[in-house]
């Protein structure tokens, strides 16, 4: 309970702390901050990094002995009313472009350039849009301090040259050479900024408890509740596929199949994402635990019910209009991400020759892709795999 | 492939065996019905019942060789303006007053005694309401077939007399000597009835194969896809338990937490779920998979979305009505599970001290008797312990 009460408690501190960062920087000197103190870097400045930012500024505040005071976070350079969008969030404490209305914590300090921002970091927490990840990160190449760590919070995935799925934290991770963890949940950006109660799952890997201690003290407030567990891969993984599940919940909306066929369509989804995570990317630390966390079915659960694959599927059959045509229309330049991930899954199974294992999935991507009319999607759920267990057993 | 399509084919039988009684045993006479043809009682004839019988009133007609094709109703007589509710459901072959507008199989026939029911079945489908179980099944007490067996469809449980809960297979089993299975999953009874898509798990502890294929056959039609596991214990704990957690649902919903809230409170729910069927329900069959199978999370996922628990816990925050009123006003004369479980839970909890570790059934509860407000319901979950793991490592 201790523990908990310390968290995100930077009210707590002393005044002076609250005020300029010659007042801060004065404070930390003389009460003689310690050498163990991490630098934090937010590599990144949308919703979900501002949203995060004012977790990270707060709870960096709070904890002296483990962080240095200033968090610098990248911000890519706009102008917004003609002033630059860093100096807004540096003299307004607001991002007034990505999260207009909540105050980011003044010790955070927006910086335009991602070496100015990141090269004296000590841990590196990723926050950028999936499709810039590596034209993001490739500047730091080399650039970056001994022993620096990451964490990624970036849900979906990049394309392998090859083809198929590559974890987002993989690459970072091949691109600048150091370790990466993850952290996923059922986490709406607005939400989170307006500090609703809600849970996240980070994956670590790193066997040292401390490592996951450590992270949990850079995230976890009162309501931004943290459970850290090994489990990287599926942590990651399960951000990505839940969108195609979406996209099946959307069509049950569209069709108006009812809640029983909605919940049905949910839970054969989930059983693919664990057979897809056990055939594809099983490791040591691969546990069917970690579907149950925040990641799992909690993200796919508000992803299935809200969230904006859901909403143009649904759009999708009621309308006849194709994707590509909702998407601009209802996501104002947003992405829609699971006919994507369903397209890179499918490539996957085809070249296992296991498209018929995972009938939701692909069902999905012919569906997206106009192979197949919607109509049919619950046909091809009849004989799931999931519903085929005792089914040869001869009476 | 083969079996799934010729589950729930009786339209695809000889013209002749959809006419009357007289023809159809003609028929059976005719080809040599098999001695192993077992003979099915349905003890029930409320809304789920009734919808099961169309289920299994077309899967006896459809598989001769293993049901005997005639299926006996138990239904507590009525009169529905001036006729017996028997004499209509075996004349129109339809449940006017708990199933409008569904066709029952005629091979379905509806009996007002339960003995005469059910004293020369083989297999038994139980669907009282819970609250009738024993009362309901005392009169069969020694009257039954020997080698009888039997499933229950019921949701909930009964009290023990001691205090805490009684699994309702456990009763039956116990009162008249039979071993049960249970069948649960998301399955609201309209929509069964309707022929939506949906899942359903069955719980059947029989290490013979045979039986569970029995069950299948008896159940699974291309619209109602039943999945079989041994362990009925944690099958059967699923329908009640969830019902606390949709409490906890309408409370979010009340308070207006959003997405994020409400998804954490249900995983949270889920886990209290798991950990106490750990503690107080496991035995040798027991599997966390089976919280993944239709009865654990699908139905969790459609009663904290939809269901009556729900409904009225919102409305308890947002109106300030007892709970009691509420279920006046709201339910017209159905019973609030919620509520009562939580307060046997409780019991069980508090026997072993251990409400802290529950902290969402325990606050249900206390919600639920006025000892504390709804708007701790979240304060009480914030040092969850599925929270505080990692919490005792010091940096």
């Amino acid at each position: 309970t201790k523990v908990i009460k310390m968290l995100g408690a930077g009210s707590r501190l002393p005044a002076l702390l609250q005020k300029s960062i010659i007042h801060k920087t004065f404070y930390y000197r003389t009460i003689g901050m310690s050498k163990m103190a991490k630098k934090i870097c937010i590599v990144g400045s949308g919703n979900w990094g501002s949203a995060i930012a004012r977790i990270v500024g707060a709870n960096v505040k709070a904890n002296p002995n483990l962080f240095h005071p200033d968090v610098k976070m990248w911000v890519m350079e706009e102008i917004i009313h003609g002033e630059k969008l860093t100096h807004i969030i540096n003299t307004k404490h607001e991002n007034v472009r990505y999260l207009p209305g909540k105050k980011i914590p003044d010790n955070v300090i927006a910086v335009p350039d991602i070496v100015d921002a990141a090269q004296d970091a000590d841990y590196l927490i990723i926050v950028v849009p999936h499709q810039f990840i590596s034209s993001s990160c490739l500047p730091l190449k080399g650039k970056l301090k001994p022993g620096v760590k990451g964490i990624s919070l970036v849900k979906g995935f990049c394309l392998n040259p090859d083809g198929g799925i590559k974890l987002i934290s993989k690459i970072v991770n091949e691109l600048l050479d150091i370790p990466m963890s993850v952290l996923m949940g059922a986490n709406i950006a607005n939400e989170v900024a307006s500090e609703m109660f809600c849970e996240t799952t980070i994956g670590c890997s790193d066997s040292d408890e401390k490592s996951k201690m450590f992270l949990k003290k850079l995230f976890c407030t009162p309501n931004f509740r943290v459970t850290v567990v090994d489990d990287t891969t599926t942590v990651e993984l399960c951000g990505a596929l839940k969108n195609i599940v979406a996209c099946g919940a959307g069509f049950v909306d569209g069709l108006q199949l009812g809640d029983n066929t909605k919940a049905a369509v949910i839970r054969l989804g989930l059983m693919e994402m664990i057979r897809f995570t056990e055939i594809f990317f099983s490791n040591k630390n691969s546990s069917m635990s970690t579907f149950l966390e925040s990641c799992g079915i909690a993200d796919l659960i508000t992803t299935c019910y809200g969230g904006r694959n859901r909403r143009v599927s649904e759009a999708f059959v009621k309308t006849n209009k194709p994707l590509i045509e909702l998407e601009k229309e209802m996501l104002g330049g947003q992405k829609l991400q699971g006919p994507e991930t369903a397209a890179e899954v499918n490539f996957m199974l085809k070249q296992k020759d296991m498209e018929d294992k995972f009938p939701l999935f692909t069902s999905v991507h012919q569906i997206c892709t106009g192979k197949k009319l919607v109509l049919q999607f619950i046909d091809d759920l009849r004989n799931h795999p999931e519903h085929m267990i005792h089914a040869d057993v001869h009476l």
